[in-house]
């Protein structure tokens, strides 16, 4: 309804997006944007000094959007914008917030002028991010103070807030008040406001600083991962580990949890080594990437249940037995240094939530990185450590459970065994027919063959045995007719191959002479190793089978595995020793360190942070250790399975050639003895 | 409507409160009071444990309530109430908890039964007060951890915090969760929960712990005050005063803003000693009540802004010089620990807001505890330091000013002035005919005359003068026509009396002789004396002045005197002098440590913090520094008054006799010479 009254108004067309519509002549693009419901960046509030709200105007005649778009339909550059783009080297774009609509127009916001910005979080299972982190920073102009204005310098401050960025009633950190005056007293007509939620106020700079950083953390048994990241791009400047120090208290979670018992300090030493850890790393990935660790103004931890309550100084002892209580599980919100931690002064830290007393907030960043919940297909999320956290879910619902499986598969308990670290056999090939192996060792880039005559260059020389190697072997072993499916070695083979061999009753396998090793003893494969990945595997697998039950199905569409262990996994020597169920081994994935993923995922974004909450309250827990099935799936999971039947997936992928295993597989497996009922 | 499905009711009626209605068949006392609106206390959530709900069932027949009380309204006394009453020696009363409704009944609730009691706040303005603190205790009883239950023992007390007291969504404080499952796991049945504002667990005890205590402190610039409170009970449970360390640095508020700005520690120093000061009385006030300060809680801070500044660790630099711009005036609630408070490791501190630059929390208490805004009445509250802070306060308006009276009303810039401490001649009368004294000091209950002759028992000899002697002093000396009323002394009366010198062009008083004093030297009042309390009384006058022209008054209906020096002072002798406005001398009152009882009565009602910010809110603050009449007023109040034309109250009390008034009074004074226009 044109009249006279009615103000003028031009089309605005902005692209990607493709949103239009009519806005006031006059007005600047970036609230022209805004009202079209399209939010671009701007950090400096519309004062042409930040730059982060570039736009590009497309020229020409756009027929199907039935307007024409120059560079007049925009107000021409005044000096102020052509200055700040000579400075900064701006071609062919404007500042949203200098340029005025004076005409149609069809503008192109490019993605770093997009101010939730989608992000890709990972490479391994790609979720991308709507970049919403907890802290962000706006600048704001504040009224100076004056003899006829007695509101004190933080109410400007808050007032300025209110009016220039709609932050209603903020807080300031105590730590704030002690700067804020000098901050404002510098001669800069403005200053920088780090907010917290958009509700509490971490610090105020004098001027125009661009710096908001945040530190993702995942506190493993074994290994501390800390990733920094840049809070207004997403972008991970940096990523740094190191070995737990608890280690030095015990090496496996349950040495730990009796440590807090049995030392009158326990806890208190085991939580300062946790808090030191994530000190150490927030100092060395902020100085890697020219910053200090006081930059940082926000943090996600994430580990598992006892690793949490550590880290919050939490005695774990109640963890150690049933029923399993976790103290608290909830999702929260603490200030960093009330745990000690070095970070700026007035730092956030949130924890995300645990699902049950086994089942941690590692695993719940795990399932925030994987989202199963998000699809519709079935997938099981496992997270193999000295306990394997397992998750069957889709977008129906979320089971989880946790299963012993032991530390076997992180090389503990295994003779020649060995964490995953130079010098480790990491890969093992046997030939079927011959029944000599071939291996990699971690640091080497070349396969050695065992008969090789040494001397081998020192990289080259085996130092043990790691959790990946131990499975290959062994399903090779298998493979080869070396060991029986109920896991025992193979009489006949041994005179087939001296690597075969029984000092005992017991049998052995020999992978690498003395003259191929660092420590110039052969390194064997024993009976008692295969026991002990019998005795993982089977609780890893009946712990699958268990929520399979649960849930009904008798298969998955696919499988993740998540963690150090799983990423150097071979899925398809996993399935030959029937550690996880059939599945198309291409949908079989290592995800990596998903659990310092999730917490990233969950430091770019408040809502990926209560869709964490969201997953631990629709998590379902089945208790593994009172399921009356479980003891039968376990003891039945023992043996290894018969492929052809257990796993038709497999087939395709086993040795055509191999003698060994068609004999075996025609032989009667008596009922109950494996897992391929 | 009676029908056969409705409930049988009976009428219940409550008093004090007359309260009455019908209550279901069978419902306890308890919960039947609260659907009358009558909260009764109880802390153990109706397990007949706490005994704080205790009732008296009124026998007989009441015709205006047109109904008959008997014991057998109620629900016989069972076995775990006979109990409790014989274990506690109760007699004659029933716990309401256990009792049921079973007939008509008018119950009276003691006062102590209230669960919001009424208390009087203070003795001085009688401020009755709700009880409704921050900080409550209520006792839960939680479900035991099962290995069918998955939820932590956080979330067990969080949902019987929601189903037992109605608290939704609390949050516990880090420091409560290391100790939160010993606590659960003592066998004892239930849990005390300390909450701050429902919404933050502060701390778990293990069984039933009634200990709920706070703190409330006036920081002031000479003296340090903290009143121990049970926050359940209203009491005091102690108070304990000390000499403010930060003394040490500097003896008034501007020597410490210059240290802080002089010397590179000097803020963080100052800030450790008010830490250290208000720690030093919260162990002392907490161990004098057999208490640790662990068991504090809560904590309300006042002081004047540079105080309030120094408490939180801020500059107070800018308070030094114009505008006078406060870092922060509005109330904060902070954590105890944050600012190194040793008191519960979780205790909250809320400060109290400042109006201005010179207006500070402590007069906001003064305020609170005055409520000058409540009323009709049109009142006055001064708290006389280094700046007086003045307010005009009635219901319609507060208005607020500050004055620099400098420090010659703390016995400062003056010849042998001296604190208000033992040996300080704090009253004094001269006789108007012969000139002759007679003094009181402090720690000894007699007058002395001055011609005894020596010698004087150890504590009535004087080692000075403090601020309400001085004040007698040269309005005795004016009285006596020693002072003439421009302050100079008057050179006839030296020749009436030796004890009026004039040993140069300026004339002294020579108050006691070398042979009283503890000094074993005359105690004399000099000229410069008399001008420090002219300049002194002229800026307190001038302000008040300026508030009443502000204002568009010229009188009010009462003076309240705050602080330790208003509570000395003779209110006769301050109006002799000419410090404050006329008014009915019995409507001049000491009120004491106002800003003491403000911070207790914030302590022990949040709706009283809310009316303190409300306060802040309100107050209109006139800025003397910048008001050009203010010199005129100041110039004009330099001159003693003439009583009968300016101060008409004062008049009735004066000395009849006195030919010097009398004389002096006759004279014509020069236009605008003294207030009295």
């Amino acid at each position: 309804m044109p009249s006279d009254i009615a103000p003028v108004t031009h089309q605005l067309i902005l692209m990607p997006s493709g949103l239009r519509g009519p806005v006031e002549h006059g007005m600047d693009v970036l609230h022209a944007a805004r009202t079209l419901g399209v939010e671009l960046e701007s950090i400096c509030g519309g004062r042409q000094t930040c730059g982060k709200c570039q736009v590009v105007v497309e020229e020409g005649r756009f027929p199907k959007h039935a307007i024409a778009s120059s560079s007049a339909s925009l107000s021409p550059i005044a000096a102020v914008e052509a200055e700040y783009c000579t400075e900064h080297g701006i071609v062919g774009r404007r500042l949203a917030c200098a340029a005025q609509v004076v005409g149609d127009v069809l503008i192109t916001v490019p993605e770093e002028s997009q101010a939730r910005k989608q992000i890709i979080a990972k490479a391994a299972t790609e979720r991308s991010v709507v970049l919403h982190p907890a802290v962000r920073q706006v600048y704001v102009e504040v009224e100076l103070a004056g003899l006829e204005d007695r509101r004190s310098d933080w109410q400007r401050v808050a007032a300025a807030l209110e009016s220039q960025w709609q932050v209603h009633n903020p807080v300031p950190d105590v730590r704030v008040l002690p700067g804020l005056q000098a901050a404002l007293r510098t001669g800069e007509p403005g200053v920088m406001v780090s907010l917290w939620r958009d509700s509490e106020v971490l610090r105020v700079d004098a001027g125009y600083r661009d710096s908001a950083y945040g530190l993702a953390v995942d506190i493993g048994s074994t290994t501390v991962v800390a990733h920094l990241c840049d809070l207004r791009t997403g972008a991970i400047l940096g990523t740094q580990a190191m070995m737990n120090p608890q280690v030095r208290y015990g090496e496996d979670l349950m040495s730990r949890v009796s440590y807090g018992m049995m030392e009158p300090q326990g806890v208190a030493r085991l939580h300062r080594a946790a808090i030191q850890a994530v000190n150490e790393l927030a100092e060395r990935v902020a100085a890697a990437a020219g910053l200090s660790s006081e930059d940082i103004l926000d943090a996600v931890i994430v580990g598992n249940s006892v690793m949490h309550h550590l880290f919050l100084g939490i005695d774990p002892v109640e963890l150690g037995g049933a029923p399993f209580a976790l103290a608290v599980d909830t999702p929260l919100d603490l200030k960093a240094r009330d745990l000690g931690l070095r970070l700026h002064p007035a730092a956030r830290v949130h924890v995300l939530p645990c699902i049950a007393g086994h089942v941690g907030a590692d695993h719940v960043a795990v399932l925030l990185a994987e989202a199963p919940h998000t699809r519709d297909e079935l997938a099981l999320v496992i997270d193999v450590g000295t306990n394997a956290e397992i998750s069957l879910a889709d977008r129906e619902r979320i089971l989880c459970a946790s299963s012993p499986t032991g530390p076997a598969f992180e090389g503990a308990q295994i003779s020649h065994g060995q964490r995953a670290a130079a010098g480790a056999i990491e890969r093992v090939r046997v030939d079927p027919e011959s029944g000599e192996p071939r291996y990699k060792v971690l640091g080497h880039e070349a396969w050695i063959e065992a008969d090789t005559v040494g001397p081998l260059p020192e990289p080259a020389r085996a130092t043990g045995i790691c959790g990946s190697g131990i499975v290959e072997v062994v399903a090779e072993l298998f493979l080869a007719g070396i060991l029986d499916s109920d896991g025992r070695f193979n009489e006949a083979a041994a005179g087939r191959n001296p690597r075969v061999r029984f000092p005992t009753r017991a049998g052995e396998y020999v992978l690498a002479e003395a003259g191929l090793t660092a420590t110039e003893a052969p390194i064997i494969v024993t009976q008692n190793d295969v026991r002990a990945i019998q005795l993982a595997k089977a609780a890893l697998y009946a712990g699958t089978k268990l929520l399979m039950a649960h849930r009904g199905v008798d298969h998955v569409d696919r499988i993740a595995l998540a963690g150090a262990f799983g990423s150097y996994l071979s899925p398809r020597h996993a399935m030959i020793l029937g550690m996880i169920p059939d599945c198309d081994l291409e949908r079989v994935t290592a995800v990596g360190n998903a659990a310092g993923d999730g917490a990233r995922l969950a430091l770019l974004s408040t809502d990926l942070r209560d869709e964490a909450a969201h997953i631990q309250t629709l998590a379902e827990h089945v208790q593994i250790a009172t399921d009356a099935s479980f003891q039968d799936e376990f003891v039945a999971a023992m043996a290894f399975p018969n492929a052809r039947d257990a796993f038709p997936h497999l087939v395709a992928v086993l040795p055509k050639r191999g003698a060994p295993l068609a004999r075996r597989s025609q032989r009667r497996r008596p009922v109950n003895a494996g897992p391929s009922r």
